[in-house]
């Protein structure tokens, strides 16, 4: 078993940096703090006894020798935050791994397989859409030109970000050999909680769709200018939010749909917005309701505009299908919770992670722990110590079984 | 007659002040620029032999001496602007004011009464609700601690800004007497033009509320949080904004509605939005439709907000009735016009201007010129110089006959 006390102070101890307004965390990728959560995480690895390789993605690899040279099992998730975010989300998979590792210092463990703990650059998608981009360029989704390219809300660029940081490596995006990767992750929703289960196996997860749309109205003077002469971007955007819940709606079950950024220009009180640009998130594990939420979307948005005599334009800036993870590496899971004795189930995640990627180019599983009312992408996202302690302990006792003793 | 190129000089080198991206400008309130375009506009009173007066609101009176000890006639506007508003808008009440001023003096004219030519400081209430602020606070709507104490979007003081960019005067607010106050500007709506109008003689001005609503959710995972569980502050803003619509299609004619502000909090992608606060601006000549409007929003928000799970906070922030002008000034405006030999007619201001205000302290009246399409609050906001001018001179002409030769 791991030691539940030293992860949570470790937990802890990186919520310091980047603290939020109301006890989480806004260390978003990318950001002076991000590289100060990068730098105290290379000190634990290196006290831990490992070594450390960064890639010109920012990706950051933590290697533990294995008694043969054959290609690692990997670990790991990240550590930038959400805005308003929690203290464990993506945090917990990337301490939980280095507990792990510590935990095997600790009883003189030697694996076969050498062991890669991993923190992936931007997981959050926040600052530069789309989310999980770095192990998205890993993985051979993007190029990495695409991502360097991406620029968040005040015009800087990924690439200049991540050198201003201090954090371009030189290893290649994508050049490791990868035998299995196992992330451990909360759930972010309220599943388990309500299951009365520790552990959380996951076998699938949901498909996305990232829309960003942009109306183009006519800025005029709210007081002075007649209704039937008002070309209004704000009024189109409010229609095509309420449009995507009402799709996501129409596909219960399995399917969500929100629109998370919305901003109307000028934002000005006596001025009718000349533009509005907003997001919009679509999910579903079942790829014909996926395919048909954004469909219906783009079928019935730009009539939405025209009847306002709105521009509108509708670009995709993210997506993957719906996932399969690796169905040995499940059973591995699932069996290690089983042997552990923690209560478990199946699970598909709901949210996107760098484990959805890695899984197109390497064996790949999610293990999960429950979080309180499932709430995440929120400074109150919270977890017990337990659940934390168990999710870790089911972590170890996989990545020993893929890794070989 | 008034010198029109002149005057177009004028606004011309005032537009270079706090340029706009789109060939407007962008001269907020109690900015860097907003002070270098008071410094200007000094200047050009000093050399038109005016005195300066500034109070602590960091209003600018530029008094012309009058032939006998009364008081003082009084045109003027305001020079500060939208984010990306237009050259004319208030700016023509005061530069076509100081062209009155020069165009006195070319003829050796001398009034009995004396002459103030005024800028009021933050007309636009854009950067610091409510607008008129400070011609508000001279006819005795607001205190001045209430209007010192306004936040901008970054949390800065009124009172603060204003002695930061060295505008605190040392007369007291509202101090002065008026014997009659007459203000220029531009339409900022379509009627004249449509009507082929040179001048609008202003008969009333619309009434208005401003409100601003909070609502209150749940910052939550988008991919993770399901349908039932989510409390979409987004989407409660959306229906609030169709609801703002609504109401004011159902007052028509004669009322307009809109939403000129809209945020939501954490404006994240892949979060539903915990919170919104977003801005209402409804207006009509008809105080019963504009009480009736307000009435309704108070009813059916808190219901759209109570079937989403929000909660809900309307705020008003500013508000006055329709306002009727002096009935003696409006026929000395339509007599200069008759005799100018300009086209007019009778019309409503349907925004607000200093001139609402302080018709409460004392006879105000409004001249109005048309604007291209009816459009102000927009970078793009145009008129010719041939009806700067015609506006100018009804106002020199008006402004002679109230203040006697
Ligand atoms: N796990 C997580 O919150 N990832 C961010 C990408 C997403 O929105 O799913
Ligand atoms: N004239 C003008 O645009 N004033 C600003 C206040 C308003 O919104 O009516």
């Amino acid at each position: 078993r791991i030691d539940s006390a030293r992860l949570w102070d470790s937990l802890m101890e990186m919520a310091t940096i980047g603290p939020g307004i109301a006890g989480g965390n806004n260390r978003q990728t990318l950001t002076d703090d991000d590289a100060r959560g990068r730098a105290l995480f290379q000190q634990w690895c290196l006290d831990a006894g490992c070594t450390m390789g960064v890639d010109t993605m920012g990706n950051m690899f933590a290697t533990r020798a294995g008694a043969e040279d054959l290609p690692p099992v990997y670990m790991g998730s990240h550590l930038d935050t959400q805005p308003t975010g929690g203290k464990y989300d993506g945090v917990l998979g990337v301490l939980g791994g280095l507990e792990v590792l510590r935990s095997m210092n600790d009883a003189g463990i030697r694996t076969r397989h050498p062991i890669v703990l991993v923190n992936w650059t931007n997981e959050e998608g926040t600052r530069y859409a789309p989310a999980m981009l770095a192990s998205g360029v890993f993985a051979g989704i993007h190029t990495q030109d695409y991502a360097y390219g991406r620029v968040d809300a005040e015009g800087k660029a990924f690439g200049d970000e991540l050198a201003r940081i201090g954090w371009v490596g030189d290893e290649p995006v994508g050049a490791r050999k990868i035998h299995a990767m196992l992330e451990l992750h909360i759930e972010q929703g309220p599943i388990l909680e309500a299951e009365g289960k520790e552990i959380g196996v996951v076998t699938h997860g949901q498909g996305l769709w990232w829309l960003q749309v942009t109306l183009t109205g006519r800025d005029a003077h709210t007081g002075s200018t007649p209704m039937n002469m008002r070309v209004n971007a704000g009024l189109g955007m409010a229609r095509i939010i309420e449009l995507v819940h009402r799709i996501a709606m129409d596909h219960q079950p399995g399917a969500v749909g929100a629109v998370g950024q919305a901003n109307v220009y000028p934002n000005s009180r006596n001025v009718i917005p000349g533009r509005a640009v907003f997001t919009i998130d679509f999910r579903s594990p079942d790829l014909a309701k996926l395919t048909a939420m954004r469909e219906r979307l783009e079928d019935e948005a730009p009539a939405i505009a025209a009847e306002l005599g709105l521009g509108i334009d509708i670009e995709p800036v993210g997506h993957f299908d719906p996932v399969t993870f690796d169905p040995g590496l499940v059973t591995v899971v699932r069996d290690a919770a089983e042997r552990l004795g923690y209560s478990h189930m199946d699970i598909v995640s709901g949210a996107g992670h760098d484990a959805c990627w890695i899984n197109r180019v390497a064996p790949t599983v999610m293990v999960m722990c429950p979080c309180v009312d499932g709430l995440s992408h929120n400074e109150a996202e919270e977890i017990s110590p337990e659940w934390a302690a168990a999710g870790t302990d089911v972590l170890l006792h996989a990545v020993l079984e893929v890794a070989g003793v």
